[in-house]
């Protein structure tokens, strides 16, 4: 049996597990992941079986002869739009393309909507980032519910619910971070409020995912770094979120994980397909737990901060994490000593502790070690671990307070007030 | 920070997760779980609130005022149909009642579904175990297909797919176990054939699951033991199953750790909310990785034996786990001995000595060591280690024949041979 040797510990140990009920007493959540994931290295191969049996189950009751009109989402990058072309050429599959450039402002968004509505389009297939999936979202949605769309955003708009289902919608990630292929929300910028806000219903559920890991090939070193950051940001604060759930904890387990062995490796070496294959995984987890568990402050200052500057989400986070897990600690930690220990900021501070010993594959870690974890893997990577980024100190209180509002600051472990956040602020852009 | 010492270690390791890769090199997987869950102790109040939210998201084109009459399938339990009969009623909400007694014969069902087939029921709510949640599932399909049920029925008739959507479907599970409630198919025997066939379409999974654990309290011990051991067998068989993937393996973790801990105390202390909460998350993910893995030859056996005899089939999973793994571990050990260690089979031997330390909570436990355990386990809950079930020698040899064309059979993580199915129910029944 030498052969068979324990190959690694269990977790949680079912010594414990008992007392990490604490955190949710009663169980209570509701999960929703209704994505059909077709997942795996060549799995953009099966684009065309996925638009015909998409098209089937969508058109089951009118019996529409074929898929009908498609629009290709997709960035600047013109050969990954050429290889999927190729895909729907050889499928016979009649298409549109729209190219969305860099991230997706309301303004833009809005002249580019009108022209697409009535052009017939059946069905969206959106391959690239994050924005281009969210467009492709956001697009599938308003082309079937056709009001003003200040009357479906949230925050600047009347956030009002869509009333159609939104067309079929297939997106192809090309990186792996953001999750987007996962969720049901497209996150658009208004130049005129200076803010990110979100369309968000249960209708914008893509109706497949196709990730494959061989696409995230092509991605330059730097946005592997900072889409990464994007999915460890998003794996933490869900894991750490109030409305975390034993589903989405089991996924940022092993999503952490696979962030901690693999996005130095993939950022190192762009054609290492194990660690490909891991952030790939690790961002679609990303995606399924904050759909699920919401986030937390680091995503609650990103949003308006995102609005505020030029500066790109991944980077943004990146720059955050840091600070927002040392003042979460440090106030849960005070809470505590000041209104005596609670069962539900324990188990939060166990939770951080987990992620120091995840991160560091260190057992022994103590909560604060994941903090140096992270800021060297972020210097590594040649990301800047604090930016030069103007903000004038009334801007900054002005950040704090939109911060405030955000909807993701509700799934932050602890309460945090508008002077916690400037001092977060003030850490990550001195 | 001594209160912040390991709680538990980490699962998978960081150190040898890369290894396991080996089980499925390329991770192609396709996993789809659309059924939104309602989880918690006393979610099944949400009741009203999810049949009016079903009913705009399916109606949401017609805008028809209201859900229209709801068919609530329930078992003889009349206690448990009376509670549901109480919030239907305070909801102001129309509905017929449909008592399914045991499990569903095919015969049976067909007569049931010609009486209701135009009663112009517009919903399911099926509240009961897995043989009522299927029958409900099953309804719900052929309400809206109406061609004769051997069309769609698998192994016994054409296996036709469905032609259109189901009926909206609610499922609320009063046993934890069966994972009905996050399946796509509903399990009917045949009192013709002799054997459990499945009714399977993407369109059968039940749009919404309201788990809730308060519920199972009622069960009597040996329902508990025996949905639970349903429960732990397709954990078990997912987990080692050729079609397992990492979203599942996660699921199945943490859901084994929970039936290691909580089934037999829920089965001692039928009121200990902790363990019923435990086992109905078991029961979920049981569901939705069988669902997405497959599963075995415990199951590739289960369904001809339950046809065949009288058997409950919770009871004939208890006995085959046991000779079933120990049946796997020795093919898998030998093969490697004969033909050399291959990565795939190494995995499925790491992945069973995984389960004996999770069973046993012992980290240093041998591979065996859960044979024993399970052995332990179902002797403790009064079940039967082996049964005494007439079957003849012939019907032994026509049973193992009648498992190798099981579908369940395809997961096994070897290929066994009928021979070895004939020993392993000589073990099981002898």
């Amino acid at each position: 049996m030498s052969s068979y040797e324990i190959m690694y510990p269990l977790s949680p140990s079912p010594f414990n597990l008992q007392k990490r009920q604490g955190y949710n007493k009663n169980m209570n959540f509701t999960f929703l992941s209704p994505v059909k994931i077709i997942f795996g290295t060549g799995s953009v191969d099966n684009l065309v079986d996925a638009i015909h049996s998409l098209h089937q189950s969508a058109h089951t009751d009118t019996k529409a002869s074929g898929p009908g009109k498609i629009l290709v989402v997709t960035g600047k990058n013109s050969l990954r739009a050429s290889n999927i072309i190729q895909i729907l050429e050889d499928g016979n599959l009649e298409y549109n393309i729209f190219v969305q450039e860099g991230e997706p402002t309301v303004e833009k968004f809005a002249l580019a909507l009108e022209k697409i509505q009535n052009s017939g389009i059946e069905m969206i297939v959106a391959i690239g980032g994050g924005s281009i999936i969210d467009t492709g979202k956001a697009l599938s949605a308003l082309i079937t519910n056709t009001q003003n769309i200040m009357t479906y955003l949230e925050v600047i708009g009347k956030g009002s619910p869509l009333e159609n289902r939104s067309l079929p919608m297939i997106a192809i990630p090309t990186t792996a971070g953001t999750g987007a292929e996962a969720t049901c929300n497209a996150v658009l910028t208004s130049l005129e409020h200076k803010v990110k806000v979100s369309l968000r219903s249960p209708y914008m559920y893509p109706d497949i995912a196709i990730v494959d890991p061989l696409l995230c090939r092509s991605m330059p070193p730097h946005i592997t770094a900072s889409t990464g950051m994007d999915a460890l940001v998003q794996l933490i604060e869900s894991f750490t979120s109030k409305f975390s759930n034993p589903i989405t904890d089991a996924l940022c387990r092993d999503g952490i994980q696979r962030v901690a062995r693999s996005l130095y490796k993939a950022w190192k070496k762009p054609q290492d397909v194990d660690a490909r294959i891991d952030m790939s995984l690790a961002g679609l987890y990303s995606g399924i737990t904050l759909a699920n568990a919401k986030l937390g402050a680091v995503h609650g200052i990103a949003a308006p901060m995102g609005g505020m500057t030029a500066a790109p989400h991944g980077i943004i986070c990146a720059l955050l994490l840091a600070p927002v897990m040392r003042e979460n600690i440090r106030t849960i930690q005070e809470t505590q000593e000041t209104a005596g220990e609670t069962l539900y900021t324990d188990q939060a501070l166990v939770r951080y502790l987990e992620i120091s010993k995840i991160l560091t594959s260190n057992l022994s870690a103590q909560i604060h070690d994941s903090l140096e974890w992270i800021e060297n893997l972020v210097t590594n990577m040649n990301l800047p671990a604090t930016a030069e980024i103007n903000l004038t100190s009334e801007e900054r209180v002005l950040l704090a307070e939109k911060a405030m509002n955000s909807s993701s600051m509700k799934g932050n472990p602890v309460p945090l007030n508008t002077k916690q956040l400037i001092k977060i602020i003030n850490r990550s852009i001195p």
